[in-house]
C-alpha cells in the first residue's frame, strides 16, 4: 500500500510535465523552497548530485591546465559599466547593494551576475609580459540574476555555477581554448551525465553580452523543448581594450590579450531530470548518482539475509558508491522511494537468494532484472552500472533523433512548430529579420549553428533566399 | 643578485609585524586587491591551500556524519529579526540588497553574515518527528560583513568559510555534538596545519549573538596576539522556539529541537603565515602545502640533470604534491622564490649528486640538509615532510609556552599586558565588571576559560574576591 501511495504522488509527464518535475525535485528531495522569493534550498541529495558534477568538471579543467581563484561577490556599478554591451545586458537584472549597515554606500555594488569584469581588472593588474600568458582561471561560486519568474534549477535567482575566464596571446589561442572547452562540456554532458548534445555556435542575436561568438551544448529534454546547457564565449580583444589588458609581446611591442569565458550551472541537475526521468520518478545517471547501488534486504528477519545484505554492502562499497536499507519498511516501500530518488541500481537480497548464492539485481531505468552470483558483485556491478548508462544515452538519443525534424519552407516550419515537439532542422539566410519572424511566427528560437552541417535545401526557410547555414530550431528553457 | 633583491621587498618581522604579513600575503601570490574594497581575491596560490583545508575538513565532517547543503545568499529582513539576539548582533553589519534591475525590493534582504535563520527556517519545514533527527547539516559558501577596517585573511567585508548547523532531539546530544565539533577543528589545526591550539569556552560577554555557550580554539601569533581560529555554538532551544522547529518525540510529545552550529574560516590562513611564517616568507604546513616539494635542477645544462631532475619529479607524484622548475632562472633566484612561498622541501639535483646517486633535501622550515639517496625518495620525501611538520609544530608550541605568563594581582596583569606579547593566565570571578576593567585597565579580552584549568591564584586578578576560574588573556586579531 504505502509504495503505491508514494508513486501516486508523482504528476505523470503526460498529464502536466511542468508539474511533474515540480514533485520530482521535491519529493526526491532535491531542493526546498524558502522565503527568499526565486532561489531555492539545496537539500543534501541535491547538492551530492552538484558535488559529483563539480569533483568529474574539476578534474577534466585541471587536465586541461586551469587553476582555480575566488574573486569578490560584489561588483562596484562603474566596474560593471566600462564594456558597453556587456552592461547593457546584464544591468537590468542585477541585485543591487545600497547599505553596509546603517550607511548609504557612496557606490552601489551589485551582486556578480557572471564575473568577466572582475577577471578582467585582475588580469590588467598581473599580466605585463607575454610570460604571464596564457591566463587560465575558473571560479566555483554563486551568481545572482534578478529573474521574474523562477523554476528549480532552470531559472533561478541565486545558482551554482562555475565560470571559466582566460586571456591569451593571440586570437588563435583564444578561439582554440574556447572550443576546447566547449568540448570539454560535451565530453562531460555525453560521458558522465548521458546526455546527447548538439554542439554548435549561437546566432548574433542570441550572443553572450559582450561576446563575439557564443558556442553552446544543447540538449533535448523529454517535452520537446531545448535546454541550452553549457556555453563558451570568444571575446576578442573588446575587453582587453575596455579594460586596458595589454602585454609586451616577444617582440617587444605592446599588445592587447584575447580573451574568453565558459560556464556551467546547476541547470544541469534540470537537465538530467527531464532528460532520463520518468513516471516513477528520477533516473540518476551512475557517474553523478549520490548512491549507485541500494542494497534491499527481503524477508529480513528470516536467518542470515541481514548478515549476507550487510556482506554485500561492505564489500560494494570499495568499487561503487553503495548504500544498504535496513529499516522497517516494506520492501515494495523500498522499491518505490529508491525509484524516486533515481538510484541506477537496486540490489535484493533474499532467503532463496542466499540459498542459491545469488542476488538480484535491478536496473532503474528499465527495471530489467539479472540474477548475479554473490561471488562475483565486484565485478558484476561496474558492468552494470555501465549498462544503465549507456541504456539511459542510447534511449535520449533514440529520442532526440525521433523529435528532430526537418523544414524546407515558412509553412511547413510554421506546422512543425506547432504540432511536434522537438528540434527543426532548417536552413537561414543569415538575416536577424528571418530570425526574428521565425520567433513572431512559429514561436521558435535559433538554438545553434551545428558544427555538424547538413544540407536540408538550398533556400533560407523564412525569405527564401540562397541560403548556406543549417540552423536548430526550437522551443527552449 | 636576483635572489637578494627578492628577499630585500620583504619587511622584517620584527620592523613592522602588519607590513611583514602584508608582504607576505602579496609577494606570495595568496591574493590581490580590487575596485571593490574590503574584500580579497584569493589567487591560485591562496585558493589552493583553502581547497586543501575544505577536502581535509570536509572528510572530517562527513566521517562525524554529516551532510552538505546550499543555502540561499540572501535573508530577508523580517527572518533575520525573529531571534532578538541574534539580530542584534548581526544587523549594524550586514549589507543591504534594496533593488532587483530597476525595481525597489518590498522588503531589504541582507547578504548572510550567517546562516542561522535560513537553517531555522527550513528546519522547521523538514523536522517533524524524532525519526527526522538529529539533522546534521553542513554548508561551504562566502558570508559577507560590513567591517570598516579589513586586513587579508584575518578581517574582511567576505569571506569563504564553512558553517555546520544542526538540530537535534535532546540538550545532551546537542552538548555532546558542540564539544564534537570543537574537537575536530582542534584536532584539524594540530595535526594538519600544525597550530597548536588551546580549547576552551568564552565568558557570557565574547559569545556568539543568540548562543547559550560558545566554545573556541585560540591560536597565538608570532607578535603574541591571540587568533579565534574556530567556534562552535550550543543555542538550546532558543532559536527553536523562536522558529517553532517542534517534533513529535518517541512518547508523543511535542518538543522543540537543541542545536548547535560551528564554523571556521580563511581566517585559517591568517594563522598560518602569524603562526609559521619567517623573514624568508610563508613556511606552508606539508598536509596543506599546494606544492609539498620542488625539485629544483642545479647546473640545469649539464648532460643528465634535467633528465634526473624529471624522473625524480615523475616518480615524486605518486606519494606528494610535486613541482619542478626547469626555468632559466638562477638556482638562487628560485631557492628564494620558493622560500618565499613557503614549499615545505626543495630538492637540489645537480651533476656531482648525479654522480653520487643522491640529491639534497633542504627542509623549509630551519632550512636544515639531509643527502638522500634517489633510490629511496618515495619512503624518505614522506618522512622529510613529517618532519617539517613535527618541527614546525613543536617550534610554534615552545613559542606559545614561553609567551604564556602568568598573573596574580591586577598591577602584575597590568605590567604582564604592557611588557610581554602573549597569553596571561590570570583568575577570574565570574564578574562581567571585572572583565569590562581588565579591557579598559589592561588592554586585553577574555580569550577562553581553558578546558585544562590550572590553580594560578585563589583570587580574581582584577578585584581580589575568590575565584575558581582560570582564564586566558590577551589582546587578539
Amino acid at each position: 500500500m504505502a509504495d503505491k501511495k508514494l508513486v501516486e504522488e508523482i504528476t505523470s509527464m503526460d498529464e502536466d510535465f511542468a508539474k511533474w518535475y515540480t514533485d520530482i525535485v521535491l519529493k526526491a528531495e532535491l531542493i526546498d523552497y524558502s522565503s527568499v522569493k526565486g532561489c531555492m534550498i539545496l537539500r543534501p541529495y541535491g547538492y551530492a548530485i552538484w558535488e559529483n558534477i563539480q569533483r568529474i568538471l574539476n578534474n577534466m579543467f585541471v587536465e586541461t591546465g586551469h587553476e582555480n581563484v575566488y574573486m569578490p561577490l560584489f561588483i562596484p556599478e562603474s566596474l560593471l559599466q566600462k564594456e558597453k554591451d556587456h552592461v547593457e545586458g546584464f544591468a537590468p537584472e542585477v541585485a543591487w547593494v545600497t547599505h553596509g549597515g546603517d550607511e548609504k554606500l557612496e557606490e552601489r555594488l551589485c551582486v556578480r551576475p557572471t564575473s568577466e569584469t572582475l577577471f578582467c581588472e585582475h588580469y590588467a593588474n598581473i599580466i605585463h609580459s607575454y610570460r604571464d600568458l596564457p591566463k587560465l582561471y575558473n571560479q566555483w561560486c554563486s551568481v545572482v540574476r534578478w529573474e521574474k519568474t523562477s523554476r528549480p534549477f532552470l531559472r533561478s535567482r541565486e545558482f551554482l555555477w562555475q565560470e571559466g575566464h582566460t586571456a591569451h596571446a593571440t586570437a588563435e589561442e583564444a578561439k582554440e581554448e574556447t572550443i576546447r572547452m566547449l568540448n570539454v562540456y560535451a565530453e562531460f554532458a555525453e560521458k558522465y551525465l548521458a546526455i546527447p548534445v548538439i554542439k554548435g555556435i549561437k546566432t548574433e542575436k542570441e550572443r553572450f553580452a559582450g561576446a563575439k561568438e557564443t558556442y553552446t551544448i544543447e540538449a533535448l529534454m523529454h517535452d520537446g523543448k531545448a535546454l541550452q546547457s553549457g556555453t563558451s564565449h570568444y571575446f576578442g580583444d573588446g575587453f582587453a581594450k575596455a579594460f586596458d589588458i595589454q602585454f609586451t609581446d616577444k617582440d617587444n611591442k605592446l599588445k592587447y590579450v584575447h580573451q574568453t569565458s565558459w560556464g556551467v550551472s546547476t541547470r544541469l541537475i534540470g537537465a538530467i531530470i527531464m532528460t532520463h526521468g520518468d513516471d516513477n520518478g528520477l533516473v540518476l545517471p551512475p557517474a553523478v548518482a549520490p548512491a549507485q547501488v541500494v542494497v534491499i534486504p527481503i524477508a529480513a528477519h528470516k536467518p542470515g539475509v541481514l548478515e549476507r545484505a550487510e556482506e554485500i554492502y561492505q564489500r560494494l562499497k570499495s568499487v561503487c558508491r553503495v548504500l544498504i536499507d535496513t529499516s522497517d519498511q516494506s520492501p515494495g516501500w523500498k522499491f518505490a522511494q529508491y525509484e524516486m530518488k533515481g538510484v541506477p541500481l537496486r540490489l535484493e537480497i533474499g532467503p532463496k537468494d542466499i540459498e542459491n548464492g545469488s542476488c538480484v539485481a535491478v536496473l532503474r531505468n528499465n527495471r530489467e532484472k539479472q540474477v548475479i552470483s554473490i561471488d562475483n558483485i565486484e565485478t558484476e556491478i561496474p558492468k552494470l552500472l555501465e549498462k544503465v548508462h549507456e541504456g539511459i544515452y542510447q534511449k535520449a538519443l533514440a529520442r532526440r533523433e525521433q523529435m528532430t525534424h526537418r523544414a524546407t519552407n515558412f509553412e511547413e516550419l510554421i506546422d512543425t512548430a506547432e504540432n511536434k515537439p522537438g528540434f527543426i532542422k532548417a536552413m537561414w539566410c543569415g538575416d536577424r529579420a528571418c530570425e526574428d519572424l521565425i520567433k513572431e511566427k512559429a514561436g521558435v528560437t535559433s538554438r545553434c549553428i551545428p558544427f555538424e552541417q547538413e544540407h536540408v535545401a538550398d533556400k533560407c526557410v523564412c525569405c527564401g533566399r540562397p541560403a548556406n547555414k543549417m540552423v536548430y530550431w526550437g522551443k527552449s528553457y
